[in-house]
């Protein structure tokens, strides 16, 4: 392809509020165009870029032995109806009617279209296991798209899924498709950490998402450099020593032995902190209350009062998975005193609880004689005990993990990190089998439901990051499996027999089946090659009337600082050394 | 793949209302699912079979200097508003609101995003001509989905654009667009006629469709067998020979010879038939009156009073052609009788012309002295004259082609035939780009309109078309460039020793970059051998134990009645010495 012929062309600049590196790149080398906010066209180079990347998606979900097809992306209603998520799921997805007034859905998965094809198409256990996969372009309505290609509405996703007997089944299929993504991104050439994560909007037993550490990303992450766990600050665990545990046989709830509740006037001390520093002790000798209104799928609302110890912090994801609300938020001063409780001097003790979902974490639960609010404005009460002294309805992981905090695992310090989730796992069990009919008949003659789980990848984003990760100040580096050419061929040939030279070169590269990418433009070699690091072909080659004094052409790789000369007719051949992978052109 | 883990199973029956041969057998083979009236899944061997339809597609984009991207499945709607298409294409179109209720369609085309993604990257002369293509998902709401993959509403198209610096480029890269077509057309197997059509809602000059012949399709063609022409009826054109001329001198308007008007009793005679039978004249005598409402982009309606021959017919989409009506319906009596014309009596003689469109078709303004209605019940004129007697807003062509008029061309007769369009092409002209303002600057420095084409193939439609074309009462009948797998290798192994045997051939065949579908299910020959005339291989392989008594394996190729027996070490090279086409599983 010659460059001056390519649709798409370099920008100087990119807009002033675009903020993210690959964002900025990715437009700047004329991959990508924003049609509207969140919404892309890929240009030819991003488009080749994709298909490569496509490939190696391709390339592992085949050798999992997953079978390609293509699922519509417009559902009926009554798909997602069978299976509840036509309501449960929120202003993400589309929704829309047709000229007979019927509703459909622009579908943002398609676990419901999976199941109702196995339906159909599964009668036995001697057709199981089986994997089934897709790309199709998918549109979730995101409130706030940004950074690019990282957090797009429509984008194309790989997603997959799985069928099988039993949890083993799926169990075993779910752990070859965590192997798959680990080879598809270290073929992409990004390190990723795998963590566990919340099920979300899929349901399900278990999932994992895949991320890419970049400040970029929306993800906090708890990560342990030291035993490999990893967590979405959603779902992270850590350690959790008492500061001065419940005796043994408190905890069995035979007798307290730590004094008895003891209200003492604190004025000021509406916060932790004030509290601690004003009895001069630790924070974590204390009990925090931290209110939400949550509101729930049978749309009744109700105060959740969380309790946790002075030193934590709640984390909304744990509150939700665990009281089942489908949304949360900061609950009003008038709110929090309707059931009788006083903020800042707070604690579940005489409040009205008919009201209120009390949810206890269960560090609390080891504490001994923690002072928490006594519901009366500069008033606390010294030695109250979980259990001795008030109940709760919940008494769970509610703590939000921090930098430092302990693995769970191996006692180590935890790291939390920014990650661009690049991909996720989910083993869903048999919700969308049982809610869609997908059942299969066992050895003993038996109907059961099938064991499903959904894996899932969106291809720009994995652009995306490996953009972020292979780049300089001077533009794009891309990696040999993933750049849309492998060789950018620069002429600075000033006369017509140079140029008749550096054309017939061209003629020879495409025909070894180099994908080059061919710059005979009448522009200076500036420009030239400032859109060559822009653009970032892994090899450069430079042909003009210096480097055909000096015996041949320019090569250089494109983070090298120098270039080796090489003969015209050997050219050929040191690429092929290079190890090109298979061209692009040859991919439908 | 073994065929006992395909995902899609064979079904002894379609559903009752299946009509196309194409849907049946799709449905019956296990390639598609219906998810919804005219959405559809394509399961693996449907998948396979399209990306081989894609390949070939892209080779031939690509052999005409076509770069491949990839835009958008969903537009905002300013995009479609400065094209005036917001508005105008009707109800086929989805419209719907996100969460900030901003308006959005799923587009049914892409003319609007190519223009102003051109507007962006195309600034000089000097990068024109371009062509530009993608495959992505449509969505139009068609009133009839119908015939299975005929016609849908959600489907994947090959949409091409070309962008020129004036009418000339655009003519030639439409030109090679058509050859381009033809070559597809022919690679997939299938003979197809290019036939004037109606530009529609595209707009622009000049249209062409590719359509394959088949009492299925929802087109009627008229073809000529002599000179090539082909027409959709929307625009066919014949040649009109008038029954008694009107003399040269008063096509001049000079004067009228014809015997002045007369008004004569006819009763009973509201039909042309009854009319010529009662004053004993020929039907090409008479004039015959046809009546529409018509509804005007300004939301006005207007009777549109048409005239043709006794013995033509009106063509409604010449009318809405030359009227630019946005629709048409047919008159009540009140709406005719409203201007004065008394149905079954009518001429536009002495109505209310202030109410009426009056299209006259040409054919009239030839005849001389035609019976026309006095426009009083029972009541006939006789010699009528247009020019003299009457006028019209419009004296157009607007004749019906019937099967046996006249080829314009070369003066042979016509034959109507019914098609399935399998593409379109178009020259847009600089709709798009004006209103999107995709401009470029020419050698003189001065601010031009791109020219631009459009050029679009259904590869679902494509698809089930070579199914209607090759198959046989048995099953599919695949061409090998098209067939999803090469090789149906089927095992009726009874000892784990042939069976072996069978496997070890399984794998050598794989080995050996052949496509093959394994059938070793434990399963009876004759179910076996239906399966695979269902699913349609070019080449079925039988080893089992009687085989292998006569010295190997019986080869047969999907149409024949007997099949070879091949010695086992000879299969490979037999069958490569069949020219087997490039692996799909190479095919990302």
């Amino acid at each position: 392809m010659k460059l001056a012929s390519l649709f798409g062309t370099t920008l100087r600049a990119a807009p002033a509020d675009v903020e993210a590196v690959s964002h900025r790149l990715l437009l700047r080398a004329g991959y990508i165009r924003q049609i509207a906010a969140g919404i892309f066209a890929y240009l030819p180079l991003a488009h080749r870029t994709l298909k490569n990347i496509e490939r190696i998606i391709r390339e592992e979900m085949n050798r999992a032995t997953g079978q390609e097809m293509l699922m519509p992306v417009v559902h009926p209603a009554e798909l997602w109806q069978r299976s509840g998520r036509w309501h449960s799921w929120g202003d993400e997805m589309i929704r829309f009617k047709d000229r007979r007034a019927h509703d459909w859905l622009i579908a943002p998965t398609h676990e419901e279209a999976v199941a109702v094809l196995a339906s159909s198409e599964i009668a036995s256990y001697r057709q199981l296991p089986q994997l089934v996969y897709q790309f199709q372009t998918k549109f979730r309505d995101e409130p706030r798209p940004r950074a690019g290609l990282i957090r797009t509405r429509e984008f194309v996703m790989k997603d997959a899924y799985s069928l099988d007997r039993d949890e083993t089944g799926l169990q075993t299929q779910y752990a070859i498709m965590y192997l798959a993504y680990q080879r598809i991104y270290e073929r992409c050439g990004i390190p990723v950490h795998a963590v566990n994560s919340a099920v979300g909007n899929m349901g399900g037993s278990k999932a994992h998402e895949f991320h890419y550490l970049s400040p970029v990303g929306e993800d906090t992450l708890a990560l342990c450099a030291h035993c490999q766990y990893g967590a979405n600050l959603e779902v992270a665990e850590f350690k959790r020593v008492p500061f001065r545990p419940v005796p043994e046989f408190a905890m069995n709830r035979v007798s307290y032995a730590p004094e008895p509740m003891h209200k003492v006037e604190t004025p000021h001390t509406a916060t932790i902190d004030d509290l601690a520093a004003s009895l001069m002790i630790d924070k974590r000798q204390t009990a925090k209350a931290v209110f939400f209104m949550g509101e729930f799928a049978d749309q009744s609302t109700k105060l959740i009062f969380c309790v946790v110890r002075g030193d934590d912090e709640v984390n909304e994801h744990k509150v939700l998975q665990h009281t089942h609300a489908k949304s949360l938020r900061t609950a009003t001063t008038e709110e929090i005193a309707a059931v009788g409780a006083v903020p800042g001097y707070a604690s579940p003790i005489g409040i009205d609880r008919s009201k209120t979902l009390v949810v206890v974490d269960w560090t609390v639960q080891m504490e001994s004689g923690l002072v928490a609010g006594a519901n009366e404005a500069g008033y606390h009460i010294l030695h109250t005990q979980y259990g001795r002294d008030y109940s709760a309805d919940l008494c769970v992981d509610i703590a939000a993990v921090y930098d430092g905090a302990i693995c769970d695992c191996c006692g180590q310090p935890l790291a939390l990190k920014r990650g661009i989730e690049v991909g996720n796992i989910f083993q869903l069990g048999t919700r969308y089998s049982e809610a869609l009919n997908a059942r299969y008949t066992d050895e003993q003659g038996k109907s059961q439901a099938i064991w499903m789980g959904s894996y899932g990848i969106g291809l720009g984003r994995l652009l995306a990051c490996i953009a972020e990760e292979y780049h300089d100040d001077k533009g794009l580096c891309w990696p040999k499996d993933i750049a849309p050419y492998q060789v950018m061929l620069v002429s600075l040939a000033k006369t017509a027999e140079i140029k008749a030279i550096a054309d017939q070169l061209y003629s020879d590269l495409q025909a070894a089946g180099i994908e080059v990418l061919y710059d005979d433009r009448d522009a200076s070699p500036g420009v030239k090659f400032g859109d060559a690091d822009l653009i970032g072909l892994p090899i450069r080659i430079t042909i003009g009337d210096r480097s055909l004094k000096n015996g041949g052409v320019e090569v250089k790789t494109r983070r090298a600082s120098e270039s080796t000369t090489v003969r015209l007719d050997q050219i050929i051949s040191t690429l092929r050394a290079h190890a090109m992978r298979p061209s692009a052109d040859d991919i439908p």
